[in-house]
């Protein structure tokens, strides 16, 4: 392990953070792409210096990543990764040693709390206590206690069960419901029953609760169609944090149209910005987030703190923590 | 104990629920006011076949009741029973041994998570997105992002703790928050720091939530006033489920414009229903829900339950369950 590391970051850092992360950095050197990011979410250009660096922390170009011969880890600013899960970047970073790891221990916490959030809204009618408030208060007592509901007893299903579910699920724990999650390969370690991802469609039709949080991977594009949505639990509530074109929206604005899905709450859309004029933003009993159950107003404290965990590991050779591939 | 006994019930049952009262009390009989009401909440006229009663289950007069001469038991469908609680009223009940219990166990549960809904709400900027969704969907993704936050290390105060700040203490363990709550007389046996009610001042000052389970007792009215206000953290969330007569109102509009107060969620306020041109339904980052924290699709089956419970317990001399004198 070289003394004196490069690290390359296109994370677009508040100052303090920046500052912090650079002290922390010690004797080795922090550079920033010729051209800055907005987002930390989204990929910037290919960039000259990327091919000094031996460790990128950020979204870097992935051909930047295939081209690069010093780079030996490579730490995402976000959880999810479908750019860079491309065949030709794991057979560079295979062949090469490069480690990549995620924030996914970054994300998991806000995302799990916005899924509850979410859950309990609907649950307490908050959303119609707002409508309300806004269109000059006719203090619907009676009718929003009678649209209210305890979690307690009811079933939820964990599609796409990660570390976002995994904490969900102790989110959960208190209010007693009946959880059940599925993911590709269980791993029986699980803290709730797990299945695979392939025996769904027998618990769809009796889940109070249908959570997605399906990445976008091979198999996921469109999972929730029309024939997935049509077997639901007629009054079933839906969640979507994972990703917006793992659902059929056409097909869910039918059934929040006709009432087989009593309410939806979407982070996530296809595609991002959902557009003003798209029927989902006026279904009945749809409600969206735009894209923000991530985020956190110490987000960049947080991921820079997560990164610095994971370099300390990577100079000590350590095993890092969110390694993907 | 009379072999069978006569049940004056003055809630307004669904008819399954009735149906399901009368068959499971047996041989006993039970009998309902001639003037029926709408809301368990709300007290009945005086009601001349109360002074038949063994049993009250409901919201009898307080007048019947201290009129009634055969009358053991009161079961109130409330957990609130300011109304009852006069001194004609508890000597009446100790000269003659007529206990009174009321409905907490069905009210903790939803009110416990009518909170968490409001600081996750809050916390993960639901209501402004649902603002940006009615107003035309701007797709607020960063300035969102930004002002949402993890409610884990932050610190809660439940003024007012008894079984609605316990439960909710069990539903926010997993966050990890700094809670702390206030009472009357502490227990010494609560699952969280709890300190007499006289020592919140020297709390106030630091608390990123205050929570306000306040009941409706001597020294409770204005209880938040514009000296208290004003010793709140700058930025502090604030939340009301208990009385809205504990809230100086004109003190948390004025703290609302000024920002000391970030945001406020209320389910309670003075008057019910607030009047249409209140400041507090128009005020910046002011949430209310119209008295629906307790409410739930299940309430009658539920608060049905809770007294068949405690029915059994009574014609077999157990203790009651949530006595209040």
């Amino acid at each position: 392990m070289s003394s004196s590391l490069i690290i390359w970051s296109n994370v677009s850092l508040p100052k303090s953070v920046s500052d912090l992360l650079r002290d922390r950095l010690g004797g080795h050197t922090l550079i920033a792409p010729e051209v800055a990011d907005k987002s930390n979410l989204v990929a910037g250009p290919p960039d000259p210096s990327f091919a000094l660096a031996d460790v990128a922390f950020g979204q870097p170009h992935p051909q930047d990543v295939v081209q690069s011969s010093n780079l030996k880890w490579v730490h995402l600013s976000s959880a999810g990764y479908t750019r860079y899960d491309t065949d030709a970047l794991r057979a560079h970073a295979s062949s090469r040693d490069l480690r990549f790891t995620n924030s996914s221990g970054v994300y998991n916490e806000p995302c799990a709390q916005h899924v509850l959030a979410m859950m309990l809204s609907i649950a307490r009618q908050l959303n119609g206590a707002q409508d309300d408030q806004r269109a000059g208060s006719t203090w619907p007592y009676l009718p929003l206690r009678e649209k209210s509901f305890l979690l307690n007893g009811q079933s939820a299903l964990i599609v796409g069960y990660g570390a976002i579910g995994q904490r969900l699920a102790e989110l959960l724990a208190p209010f007693q419901m009946k959880l059940m999650g599925f993911r590709r390969t269980p791993t029986g370690r699980e803290s709730i029953p797990v299945r695979p991802i392939s025996e769904v469609d027998a618990h769809l039709p009796t889940a109070d609760h249908v959570i997605n949080i399906l990445p976008a991977a091979p198999g996921t594009q469109g999972f929730f169609d029309t024939k997935r949505i049509s077997t639901l639990k007629p009054g079933v509530r839906f969640y979507n944090i994972g990703r917006g074109n793992t659902v059929d929206q056409t097909a869910l604005v039918d059934a929040l149209k006709s009432g087989r899905v009593d309410s939806s709450y979407l982070d996530v859309t296809d595609p991002e910005p959902l557009p003003a004029s798209h029927a989902l933003w006026t279904a009945p009993n749809s409600f969206i987030t735009p894209h923000t159950a991530g985020g956190h107003v110490n987000e960049f404290e947080r991921l820079t703190e997560h990164f610095l965990m994971n370099f300390d590991r990577f100079t000590t050779g350590q095993t890092l923590v969110d390694r993907i591939f």
